[in-house]
Order: structure tokens, then sequence, then C-alpha cells
């Protein structure tokens, strides 16, 4: 690691973290935004992600040095004063701990459904767009030891700031593939011995009384909508009884609920 | 109800709803800011509170129809364009519904408790000053019908607007009273008939081994610090299991397993 000062917000060198909360799409240019610092331990200790280089808050660094003592030789570490460091951002980085991280290769849900153990819990997002919603289930995966997140395509990319900054690291730490069709991954889980359970306010079992089978892929809509009825039409339903006169509970939540549900004695 | 078309951002008639955002103070002056259409329709719902005014986008009108048949005789429902709207509030208000609540007359700990049924469930916040925390808490209380909710001093307001929006309207469902003490909210809820129960991921015992007593009260802590060593050595501690590896569950998660494995066969 290679700690250099930055005193020009325009300097190129950390041209990478300009106006980040404008646009999120860094992302899409193969790379993310760690922040926090149990977000950058994550990071740094993830052997699927690496890190590019790291943006400090002056005064961050001495209480650090455990974290960026595993990084990686030559890693950049930038580290400027708070004016400078909003000057990059384009907002009052409170937290004064960034980093860039690059993207891993993409892997397929059937690729990722093949490297699972005997005993398995996927959990499938089904229109998942709001990033806290997304960070919060995958923290909750990463609590329940769930060996992997699947969304489709309208899901909120994971890899998103706010969705990484949301599941505290936990979008880093467990796997996740995104798939096409509903049908085509069905056909996957089924292939690979997964049972497949939805959850929904109008499931027709409570969860308290279906059991855990080995391979189990638990799938969860969007607040509002739900999953699509024929979605629903194929697969077990779920309910979680709550009040009558409440509106839902949100995804997030469910998906806690779920997940501590059903890794009774895994824990 | 009374429709009126504002045409000036500057009207002092809507004054209450003045860059809503920087001052989320509305709430100390006896007011509070209800968002959206299931807010406002629980806020027209409730007994506790009433409703001074609503702002809406004009062209939310025709869709809330149902909803503002329930304003009473002479609620001011003032309607204007989406730039006027963004004007008043000082920014881009997609939703385009919002309304000014009175606030109730605050209720002492002690008092809600002893107008709570035999069979009853309380929750008890410390130290949770994050709205979307307290938001998602209230959510998860109503869905499972708690009873009541306990803040000490350092919660965030649950009739902040982002904490109000965040739990879809349950801050203005699930009573809630504030208290001064831990010595003295203990001994309230003693002199009650209350269990008292904390969590921490360094409870004694796991959550799914720990049954439901008819009155009973659950204690959350903030993210982080989670409740203090004095506090949980005065109760008995539940514990969720976790992956050894993970930092840990989010509190909102946590209330809402502890609040569905609490309420089997209430609901």
């Amino acid at each position: 690691m290679d700690i250099i000062r930055i005193d020009d917000p325009g300097d190129s060198r950390i041209a990478a973290y300009r106006d980040i909360r404008e646009r999120d799409l860094v992302g899409r240019q193969g790379r993310f935004i760690a922040e926090g610092k149990v977000v950058l331990d994550v990071l740094l200790d993830s052997i699927r992600f690496r890190s590019e280089s790291i943006l400090l808050l002056e005064n961050r660094l001495p209480g650090l040095s455990r974290i960026l003592s595993k990084a990686s030789p030559g890693l950049p570490v930038y580290v400027a004063s708070g004016p400078v460091i909003n000057g990059i951002t384009g907002f009052h980085m409170h937290r004064g701990i960034l980093a860039i991280g690059r993207r891993a290769e993409e892997t397929t849900a059937d690729r990722l459904l093949r490297s699972l153990p005997e005993r398995a819990l996927v959990v499938v997002l089904v229109g998942i767009a709001n990033h806290d919603n997304v960070g919060a289930i995958f923290r909750n995966a990463a609590a329940f030891q769930a060996n992997a997140v699947l969304l489709d395509r309208t899901c909120c990319d994971p890899l998103y700031r706010k969705a990484i900054r949301v599941s505290v690291g936990a979008a880093l730490k467990v796997p996740f593939a995104t798939f096409d069709t509903e049908t085509t991954l069905a056909t996957n889980l089924d292939s690979h011995g997964f049972s497949r359970l939805a959850f929904s306010p109008r499931g027709t079992e409570d969860l308290r009384h279906i059991r855990r089978t080995d391979r189990l892929a638990l799938y969860f809509g969007s607040e509002g909508e739900g999953l699509p009825t024929e979605l629903l039409a194929t697969m077990k339903t779920a309910r979680i009884p709550i009040a009558g006169d409440f509106d839902s509970l949100n995804v997030a939540a469910t998906s806690a609920i779920a997940l501590h549900h059903f890794t009774v004695g895994d824990l």
C-alpha cells in the first residue's frame, strides 16, 4: 500500500471518486464504490473482488491500520482533508472512508447453482428495484448464511453504492447472479434439486408449518406488486400471518423471518 | 373538505409545507408531515391524530376520492401543479401527496401500560436514532399487532417525516410513549406484570427456546452499540443465532423475527 496525499479535488488520480452521488453508475464501468469501515474491511478480505484504490479523510488513517494492513502491496491509499474530499465527492462525507472496487466477472445462475453444497439455501429476488431493500436482503442472507442470491433483470444492482452500504458489505460476500427468465431459472433450480417456495401475503401455507428441504430456493417479490400471479401459480406459496388491518410486511423483514425459520439448527 | 387551488409557492396558507426536507422539526411545533397515499389513509382513519390540511399534486386528486371522503368537513385540501409543489417543498415531490397532522397530547409510559389488555406485547427502544430503523420497527410492530412502543429520550421521534413514511403509517397507528429512565420504566413494567426480554448478539438464550408470557416487553438497542451492558444485566437476554463471520443483524430485522416468534397463534 502506498499513501498519497491529495490536495486538489481536480487531481486526475482520484477521478473515479468524483460526484459519486450523482452517478451510481461507476459500477457500470466495471467498478463499484465501497463506503465505510466495515465495508472496506469486507472488500479487503474478498477473494472475488479486488480493490483499485482507497480514499480516506486524513484523520481516519490512524484508526484503520489493522484493516489497511490487509491491502495488497502497491494499492494506492489517497488521503485528503475534509474540504478536499467534499470537493471530490460532491457532498459531505462524514464517514470519510471510500474505496473503488473492481467488479468480478459475472457468473450465471446455472454455474452458481452448480457450485453450491448439498444443503443449500438460495434467495431469489423478482422486481426488487429499491436499493435499501436489496441491501437489507443481502445483509439478512449473509447473517443467515444463505448460499446465493439470484436476481431478475429488474432488480437493483447489488453493487450500487447504497445497496452495498445498507448490506454492510454482504453484497460483496454472498455470491449472486442475474437470471434472464423465470422459466429458465425454474428449470435450473429443478435440475439442481432445489424446492421452490414463494412468499406472498396470499400464500397458502403458514411459514411456521413449512419444513426445510436440503436444497431450497426462497422467492421474494417487490413491495406493492409482490410476485406475479403467474409465477406464484408455479410453486408452493408461504404466508407470514400479520394483523388483518395492516398493509404488509416489508420485503426485507419478510426475508429475515423466512431465513431465520429455515436455518434452525444450521447456525 | 374544501378544495383550494394554490398558484403561488409563497402563499401563506401553505406555509407549513415550506422546505419540509430541511426542517423535519415541523413536528416540534406540534405538527408532523404525512407523505404518500397509504399514510394519508391511515391519518384520516386515525382517532388519535387530526389532520390540519392536505396538499396534493393536481393530477392526484381523482385517484384519491375514496380516501378524501373520510376527511372531516372543512378540511382544507390544497391543490397545486408540479412546479408550484416543488417550489413549496424545496424538492421534487414525485408522490405528490402531503398532509399536516396535529400531534396528539403525549401520554406517559405508565399511563399507556395501564391501558393495555391482559395479553400484550410491548416494544422498548433504547438509543435508536436512525429514522429508517424506527420507522421499520413501527411497521413490524403494527404488522404483528404489538400493543405499544416505548422509546427512550435518545431515540428518533417516530413522527419525523421519514420515520412515518418508512413505517407506512404505523407510527400513527401503534400507540407510543417516551420514558425518562430505564429504571423507572422497569418498575412500571414490573408493576404491570410484564416480563422483560432484551435482544443482544451476546444474549444467553436462543430466541427459539423462549416462550411467550402473556405480558411481554421486548427491548432493542441501537446498531453498533447495542443495549448497554448495565441494562442487559437487569433482565433475561435473547440471541438470534447468525453466521459467526458476519457483523450483525439489523435491528429492524431483529424486531421482525422477534415479533413473529412471539405472536404464534395470536394472528
